[in-house]
């Protein structure tokens, strides 16, 4: 079992910790088990780690799971509980008490997340913790075939994003919008070839956000329809490998045509605000740190936050094999360790002109950050 | 607010069903609230339905979601509460009370799943009920709408089907194995025909089966390498439409070169269990018992369960919003009713002759099933 589990195990008296879900979206599931599958099964980390997977994953749990054991609900009776008429929840719940008993279970860790029904189910044969999951704070520290494995997803996401970026410089201004080939040149183009790309690299979209014009003033609006001549377009790509599972994450923002000199400003105000936050990480920097110092260029460039505009967001978070995890480089950002994976995305969004950001992947060092993002900053295309 | 969450309320005598996640993954989420967003919300069931989302997403959910009314975690103060030094959870369930109290929210439900450190924390100032997902109900029963989208990834499904079998049928046996072009075809290769063609549809294959010989006596396995020829090939796609989120499902079995005696009669034996299985699907038949006249079959001809070989799975489940949701054609099956969505899929596996698996995707009717798949069965390509 890893050294941090044994030790968060030893710390809070526990017997085991156990975790139950899905591990295509859920991160800590996967991690513990490197075991990739969309029904639900148990992992139980303990001396040693045990998965409890359906009779119908086993073959492929022993063989694929880097768990110590895998366990079948067969082993457990779950035909018969269901059949003796409990509710499907309750039966699986029983299930996992006896799971728990064979390995010889009593005091029980489980996440604040951890399912309420199982949880109330098993606190009347066991001692249940509810605490913050190990398996996330194992996941902040990346080691090398992780960081590998993100820059290896980062380097398609870059592939794609340039493909995006040709389709915008090689498109023409007709009047406010922009054509290409005689037809106009949508978000939704231009995503199709951000996932074509993602495809042809083993990467899937999760969801890709290319917004222009007004549309990008809500920095989380994924953009539709026409978009325009002359105005800042935002391109934010965040790929998840489907053979490794770990994502990449990155945004641009370009212009064709005229920019006018107050987009021209957004835009060199949050290149110097994303300088300021890149060098201000480093092991042991505060993230609420990092996240002030880009606060404070944009203060001192005269772009306050105001009625849900300007810089709205944090500054960054974690990525692995989620895209969003710890740590934060936001006002409650903790200090900063070797080995996390951190965005550095300030942005800037106003109705009237529209939403500039820049995200770069890196790795938190010793004395500052490995810019994990190797594609250049361009406005203009 | 939604005639049978209304009633569910009332009979359970609740104020309010309060769900928590995000709706990339969790269908009751989506459904509930027609909101796509990665990171954590709220949906609060009760007179109306209200989102509580991070004002970041404000903007987006107001535009997008289904809601009747949306509120942020900025106006139940969740910076101050994480500055004042609580856990992130614990500050957010802070939040969640506030927001439960703004809505007269005394009396409150929660599923199953409902996150245990949340229910802890709110178990303290509310009356909590835990008990199956209303909506998780809501759901089994498909409107127009909703099957005419499960319809349309059902056709995109077929296209990608299709290419990957005119694949298999234009390549050619060299000795035991499949080549196109004179390179081995490999399961990879058909996989990403597959996906490039749901891509093409604007579909996501979220896991897509293509695996022959061996690696398909094991129904889960997703196969790898160099197809076999002269062996029976398993290609199950389950596809969802990024736009709709519904999901479709699929599987045939192929073979290039010459079938054994065995192999021939395997197939015909699951196609005899299919239809079958499709001619006792009708409104009131109880899902075990479609399950039963398929197991019969097999006994009849002479293929027991035995030693994890044979017809190890249930017959079907429903297909929506998950790809396996509510109802169950297996053991447990309960009583069908018009409008579910499921599949009917029999199949045999063993170590020595391989896997044969044939599923189709039919809407529960009256007096019997419609049957949204039109691909035609064919073992020899």
């Amino acid at each position: 079992m890893h050294r941090l589990m044994q030790s968060f195990l030893d710390q809070n008296n526990l017997d085991g910790f156990l975790y139950v879900g899905e591990s295509y979206g859920d991160a800590d599931m996967y991690y513990l088990s490197r075991f990739l599958a969309g029904d639900r099964f148990a992992i139980l980390a303990a001396k040693k780690t045990t998965l409890l997977v359906s009779s119908m994953e086993l073959g492929r749990a022993r063989k694929e799971s880097a768990a110590d054991r895998v366990l079948s609900t067969s082993d457990f009776h779950i035909s018969e509980k269901l059949k003796s008429g409990r509710r499907p929840d309750e039966a699986y719940a029983r299930v996992l008490a006896d799971f728990l008993r064979r390995c010889s279970v009593n005091r029980l860790g489980v996440a604040y997340r951890f399912p309420a029904g199982i949880y109330r189910s098993l606190e009347q044969d066991f001692s249940i913790e509810i605490l913050d999951s190990p398996a996330a704070g194992m996941r902040e520290i990346k080691g090398p075939e992780e960081i590998q494995a993100i820059a290896a997803a980062q380097r398609a996401c870059e592939r794609a994003m340039k493909r995006a970026i040709r389709l915008v410089a090689s498109s023409e201004a007709r009047g406010e919008m922009l054509c290409r080939g005689g037809e106009p040149l949508t978000s939704e183009k231009v995503r199709r070839a951000i996932e074509l790309s993602l495809l042809e690299d083993g990467c899937e979209a999760v969801d890709t956000i290319v917004a222009g014009g007004g549309q990008a003033a809500d920095p989380h609006a994924r953009g539709e329809g026409p978009l325009p001549a002359h105005a800042p377009i935002v391109i934010d790509i965040f790929p998840r490998s489907k053979s490794s599972r770990y994502f990449a994450d990155m945004s641009r923002t370009v212009l064709k045509g005229e920019a006018s000199s107050e987009v021209l400003e957004l835009y060199q105000a949050v290149e110097a605000a994303q300088k300021a936050g890149l060098a201000a990480v480093r092991e042991g920097a505060m993230g609420s740190e990092v996240h002030r110092r880009v606060s404070d260029v944009f203060q001192e460039l005269g772009y306050r936050e105001r009625d849900g505009s300007g810089f709205t967001h944090s500054t960054g978070h974690g990525v692995g094999l989620a895209v969003h995890e710890r740590p934060s480089l936001g006002e409650a950002g903790e200090a900063l360790k070797s080995g996390q994976v951190v965005t550095v995305e300030p942005g800037l969004y106003y109705p009237d002109l529209g939403g500039v950001r820049l995200e770069d992947l890196v790795v938190v060092k010793k004395d500052g950050c490995e810019n994990l993002t190797r594609l250049q900053r361009k406005l203009l295309v």
